[in-house]
């Protein structure tokens, strides 16, 4: 009850969303002196102007580079191939490092993998409906049907496609939808493990929320676990997948309070809130190109 | 992704919901000595077991005593007016305390309010469809039509009252559906101000949830207020509706951390993640009788 | 800067320190119907009053039962045989539980165990002279000289006990030391594994604060463990200590924000905020007989 | 306890402290398309190395930029002089924007002023003791005697100037102590308030922590007033002072959990926790050039 109806709405980019003229601009590789002036002289020299710059370097000496730049380059798409020409050949080349460009008029095409547990995937669609993630949801793919109705009610498509014995069938199945369709799968406590395979080919990162604050409680039933060990907080951790189950880098972390009265149930209710939160913050920095994977661990440019 | 597919499940009560020999207990009054042990022995007396109790005083010397008890009463609804009985002679006559009797398997009758935002009172009807939240939802009426077809999406009606120039005549519709019908009223973002004559007439208690750590930013736009100040950290406060605009007895606060990065919006974005936690523990907390107002302040057992 | 000079002082007791008519009653066992009335009536049968009173059940059958009851009792030395026999009559044998009576006036003398480190081990004494912690604290033992100037400051002995290869003299001198004289020992980073001999000769409770938030990085150099897995929090654990190295029933834990941008040695300049917090809240808690061990877990009734 | 005694020893720079060859840069002004590329060329130009770069911009249109930059210049102090030209001729002249160049290796000096609480004091001579603060603590005053053997405990001089009615005269002596010596004052819990004339003569920052999280509870007595409000956190705000009592730019706050059951003592215990953690963290930064005050804002590098 506020003492007007004139609500703050929220405005969730701020001015760069959807113009076709803005880019991202991500540099990594081995620190030496010099980058920054550099890319940006590049930038510059393209007629790009930058609007905002993170950047960190891991140690004084033999250490690691990562910058994001975001700019806005006047008629971005005619001039994209002279820019990336340029950055490949004074970034690339003479300084030796990685880099890649992104327009922020393309919003990443995400895939949200659900079984039955809704609060993940459903909290991402409405998330992604009032305007607070700048993706496009393909589809949900889940390994059990519960969910088609709350799912589309958010026009985003459903698709079951159950997991029997003959796992790698199902993941064929998933294969066909995802290659060339997305740029990134995001696991919304999805209760299959995915194979190596799988991994190698589908070819986009893979996100997944695991219900514990890692690396405590790797593998099943973490709230079961903590409530065992008789610990004083649970967590969730989003983190992209490797091969090695829950092992992957980290992107986001966090905690909520509970006691010795709360059940392995009540554990996971308070759990789940922690588990959407954390999730929506990994999927959104990663579409916003703010999280660089360097070894098992992340840079995040979260602001 | 976890190791198996057996995820934890919730199972959000903890035994008690739904029995109908299981009741709850609430004395207040002035503290003085002997009142756990007389109330421990009329509920014993009338063949009670104590499951659990919550108890508080204000003071040492002329303070305020609060207790909430959790009993089993076998044929409860037989012997609740012995029990009635024997309580106000010897609680209530001899102690000079207050008291009230709830029998669980009777959840409170709840209508919630909502204007255009959705965030709050979606998260209460998905908390209440998940078992969360111990509530019967009677409506959820706006003075918006917007969010029909999310509302009615959860099998509950959504009632349209145009709020205009006339405010007497709508709070007289939301009169005649709410009188004897609920338990409780939620504003779950309600851009409206009650009057002064619905708070009255209305004759139950009326929560709201304010879109800033009170008593920082009382009345409208609070997130804007709390960009031009430049704080560090935003809130929610849940709180019951009095008279005074947003001064009423605090039920449940919490906050996030922002930055200088971010504009009013996106601190009402952030905001809205802390107002549906918030709002949702306070309800849950009042319905399960955990929270007792003194004066313009709570006693809250949450746990 | 207040707009006066007058400052709301810490008046860290509620009312009960020091009071030779204050007890702490503490009950556990078996649950059954029955026992907060059975216990409240030997209360009052015995001329006491219930000042405050927690109680927890683990479960609806076959689970575990836990209360703490404060109350007062006139005359309380000279009444108190009476009280604990009408306990021993009425809980002991009659309902099969266990209990423990605490005069309030009678501080728990401590000794705390450091190494080099000074923040936990200064922070409790800092507490400790301003109120904060009701206890006695006997002496500070360490494996290393560094400290003494520091803790002698706060009118608290310093005993340097060096740890060479035979750590079981060391362990000999200290048990000389703490027999008979501490009802505590509080490891305050103390860089040294007690023996299990120790464990079993020492005959009190040992309190241990462990650098992260357990059961994460177990064992050493945990901020190193936590920089290399790349977590986004860092913690810290107070917990009993057992046999099994940082495996003991945890009291209390709590976590820190950390980000890619820190080295190891600054997440452990943010660990150590948490660190002598936790610990501290540890000690506090204990010491007013507000933790219950049960199995590997415990029930803290924190407030 | 931990496995081995070797432990992580906190290294408090990230290896730029006492490097006479390090510089920071800060630029702010109104924004303009060119400006990081700008600063970068005469940093570049200049023979300057960029080690890490934070930058901001307030608004896509007529916002504000604001640039802290750490550079390695070899040579620095004798390049300085032409460093400071190009900036002033190409930054300044031709962008329009303020710029200041500070040495890594001449840490603040920082007068610290107390009363009688010790809590802010102790923990800011603490941190700079173990080389968390890189920073000259030049003296306390306070205008009581009492903290002077912890102060002096830490070598740092301790000088009492009572304040009686003729507060002027004190803040005279006060000021005969500080022009010229000091960069900056901190009012770590300093019970008067500081006249407009003493504001505008001193010449440096004055940073105060304020114990409450504001805009809420401005003025004396804060804990008190927020158990009244019965509010369920209190907090701690840092804040640079302005003629305009607890309202100058906000650098830092946080909160911590309360409850009914707390009094208003215990509140301020608990509040005193987050103080002095929110103060050093506010001092940290700012004597990091962490910090731009931006009209009642400010900009916070933080990491």
């Amino acid at each position: 009850m506020s003492a007007t109806a004139q609500v703050d709405r929220p405005r969730p980019d701020s001015g760069t969303r959807g113009n076709a003229n803005v880019g991202r601009l991500v540099v990594e590789g081995q620190d030496r002196p010099g980058i920054v002036s550099a890319v940006s002289a590049v930038l510059t020299g393209q007629g790009a102007n930058i609007l905002s710059l993170d950047q960190y370097s891991s140690g004084a000496s033999a250490g690691f580079f990562f910058q994001r730049t975001v700019f806005d380059l006047p008629d971005f798409a005619a001039r994209r191939p002279a820019l990336e020409s340029a950055l490949a050949a004074q970034i690339g080349d003479e300084l030796g490092l990685a880099f890649r460009v992104h327009q922020v008029c393309k919003p990443k095409r995400v895939a949200i993998f659900a079984s039955r547990a809704d609060h993940c995937v459903l909290d991402l669609l409405w998330r992604h409906r009032r305007g607070e993630l700048d993706i496009d949801v393909v589809c949900v793919i889940s390994n059990h049907p519960d969910l088609a109705d709350d799912v589309r009610q958010f026009s985003v498509p459903y698709l079951h496609v159950p997991v029997g014995s003959d796992k790698r069938s199902a993941e064929q199945e998933h294969l066909k939808l995802l290659r060339g369709n997305v740029d990134l799968v995001v696991l919304a406590r999805y209760m299959q493990i995915l194979s190596e395979e799988f991994l190698d080919e589908v070819g986009v990162p893979v996100i997944n929320i695991h219900h514990s604050f890692l690396p405590a409680f790797i593998g099943a039933a973490p709230y079961k676990k903590a409530k065992e060990r008789g610990v004083k907080l649970v967590g969730a951790t989003a983190h992209y997948v490797t091969k090695d189950l829950d092992e992957g880098p980290i992107i986001e972390q966090d905690v909520v309070r509970v006691t010795h009265a709360e059940t392995a149930a009540e554990l996971a209710q308070h759990g789940a809130d922690v588990e959407r939160l954390v999730l929506a913050r990994a999927v959104k920095w990663h579409c916003e190109d703010r999280v660089i994977r360097h070894g098992n661990q992340t840079v995040v440019f979260s602001r």
